[in-house]
């Protein structure tokens, strides 16, 4: 048998991913998993997405351009001016998912070696895209303490060698739901100016801002407009994460120009997925609302009621619709799998993301799981209180 | 400015986007350019497949299996038994297009710096995701003078370092429309048995085989299936590249449980493709029939009206909608470039795509061009009878 590649065996698997199987089982014994531990929501798509799809009229099904369609790539652009950033239809590449901005950035600002610094706890996927890119991540523990503020920026600078070409954060944060303030994201400025790095900035969660604190995309930041590559989404907006519609946009033209050879090589973007994606950025305000509310309602079920069982905490994220919180538990991936294998309340039980599949260090977030709002509140509620008989009954409570 | 990777310069530009802003220039003009230049089916996507389309009726637009739906794997399983090829449902990993599935293929067998052995003139695109791979390709040229055939399996060998990983062939070829033989595949096979090498095979013209001759899969080769992986897309056969769904699929378990973590990094294929390739898989034999006899009649049109232009020479392909023919030029860049700047007759031109961009040397393939039959008939005649007066009046005629 051929020789396997290293690559192919560095990328981490997921912790959800061993807890998969533990759940088909748990449902195969006639047990109701509450699935805390996905980024998929369960709200619907806008309607006015959905009818679009089904009047699309072509009789090919057709390649279109490698840069995305232009008039999906000025809905976009009008809809980032109305967060005051400056990306024109120029700037923007439509992109395979977010997933595929990820690693086109990376393999076309990184060459193998080079350095990444991003805080943790942090999307793990984020891996995966550096070992494609034979890149290396260095990370930043953030902890549960300070709220996951972003760590001293003295603690990124010690990580600079000569190989650092760039910083990523994803603001709001996937996994914890900390939004960066403006006086971190200067501090983060200021260390990329200071090194002429990159800061790939992940803002696929900008519209679940609940603390009325400002939205600070690293697109407001002056003086780095070469440096940063954002990184965007339409899947979790609009409940469309199916149709793998992202974007990549920058305003640097070398950046531009390489990520668009990559863009060339694949042919293009999914044609149904920008048309769904352009039909839901307009007249949809409505929708979004509505949208809002519910995580507002959501995330207050959700902290509320974990903060109430005894031994728990969880800071109160600002927006996403994540929270990681501590567990009064030895191991929390042990418990993650115990709830799903030897617990159940009633014939239910939960299934959560344990946190040390967010942190490099294994030694790091042992105690944590991250949590989605992603059910409806009376799930929600009813979840929380059976991962609250399930702690009392853990044998390994610490 | 930060540092831009190397990766991103290296890969080459296509000599068709070259081309492209001086098409765009000719229509600007007022000129009518018939595209010879392009691999996109102007047929029609099967009507079933586009009548599933308008009738999905889902609420969530939700994220589908990273390997794809079972169901759609399950029909191409079905699809495959049907030309004689063992592949099982969970042998098929669906990915976003052809193109994700060479990616993931380089990405999962190839280490950065192993080589990969590709008969030439071939797919501009994979040395790109071999650039992404950080993998080094070593071409075997093939002549117009044998119509392409196979080079000498000597050829090859002589190539092999204790670097190589992997043959990738296309068959039925693009840009060339060479069918290997059998007794070509078995000497492909031996070799990949002696040195245990990969065998990535890119079929995805499979319908497209007009000679009689039978199509041999790499996956019909006896010893050597732990070897084989199978690249597929469904844009050609269904005229649907717009959907972006392609497959691969392999026999060996490490290469699927590698490749899977690609694929569960970048979550999912597209879920409307998907459900719009499902549906055109099976109850479609007429539409493909019609097809099939068109592109034969286009292929005759195409192959015979280029050999009685003095001075042109094509070889007939045996498969695909493409053919590399020879013209009485001094560089087939500079007369396709001419074609679109200073030529015109009864304001009507032609596109063609230089044959350079399909080798690595960039002194072969000068005088070659491919054309694609996606044109219907009567747009054919004209475009090859157009292209027969614009020899007549370069000045760089040879």
């Amino acid at each position: 048998m051929p020789v396997i590649s290293q690559r192919g065996i560095e990328i981490p698997a997921s912790p959800i991913r061993k807890l998969t199987p533990l759940a088909n089982a748990a449902r195969e014994r006639g047990i109701k998993v509450y699935h805390l531990n996905i980024g998929q929501p369960d709200l619907p798509t806008p309607q006015k997405a959905l009818d679009v799809m089904k009047h699309i009229d072509r009789k090919v099904l057709e390649y279109s351009p490698s840069q995305g369609f232009l008039s999906l790539r000025k809905k976009l652009s009008g809809y980032y001016h109305r967060f005051n950033i400056n990306l024109e239809p120029d700037d923007i590449i439509i992109t395979s998912g977010g997933s595929e901005a990820v690693l086109f950035a990376f393999m076309s600002c990184l060459n193998p070696g080079d350095e990444i610094i991003i805080p943790e706890p942090a999307y793990a996927n984020y891996m995966a895209f550096a070992v494609s890119a034979g890149a290396i991540i260095k990370s930043v523990p953030s902890s549960i303490d300070t709220g996951f503020a972003l760590p001293p920026i003295e603690k990124f600078e010690a990580l600079i060698t000569d190989r650092t070409r760039a910083i990523l954060i994803c603001n709001p944060n996937n996994p914890t739901g900390y939004l960066y303030s403006r006086a971190e994201m200067n501090r983060l400025r200021d260390l990329v100016k200071k090194y002429d790095l990159y800061l790939f900035s992940d803002e696929v969660y900008r519209e679940f801002i609940y603390t009325g604190s400002p939205y600070i995309s690293a697109c407001h930041l002056e003086g780095i407009q070469e440096n940063v590559v954002l990184i965007d989404s339409v899947s979790k907006r609009y409940s469309e994460c199916g149709i793998r519609i992202g974007a990549l946009a920058t305003r640097n033209e070398a950046v531009k120009s390489a990520v668009m050879k990559f863009c060339q090589a694949r042919l293009s973007p999914p044609l149904i997925g920008q048309i769904i994606a352009e039909a839901s950025i307009d007249g949809t305000e409505e929708y979004s609302a509505e949208v809002y509310d519910e995580y507002v309602a959501r995330r207050k079920c959700l902290v509320d009621g974990l903060n109430r069982i005894p031994g728990v905490y969880s800071p109160i994220p600002m927006g996403a619709f994540y929270t990681v919180a501590r567990l009064p538990v030895d191991d929390a991936e042990k418990f993650c799998m115990w709830c799903l294998t030897d617990f159940d309340y009633e014939g239910e039980t939960v299934m959560m993301a344990p946190g040390s599949g967010f942190y490099s260090d294994p030694d790091l977030g042992r105690d944590e799981v991250r949590l989605a709002y992603v059910l409806d509140r009376k799930d929600l509620e009813r979840a929380v209180f059976i991962l609250g008989q399930a702690l009392q009954s853990y044998p390994h409570r610490r």
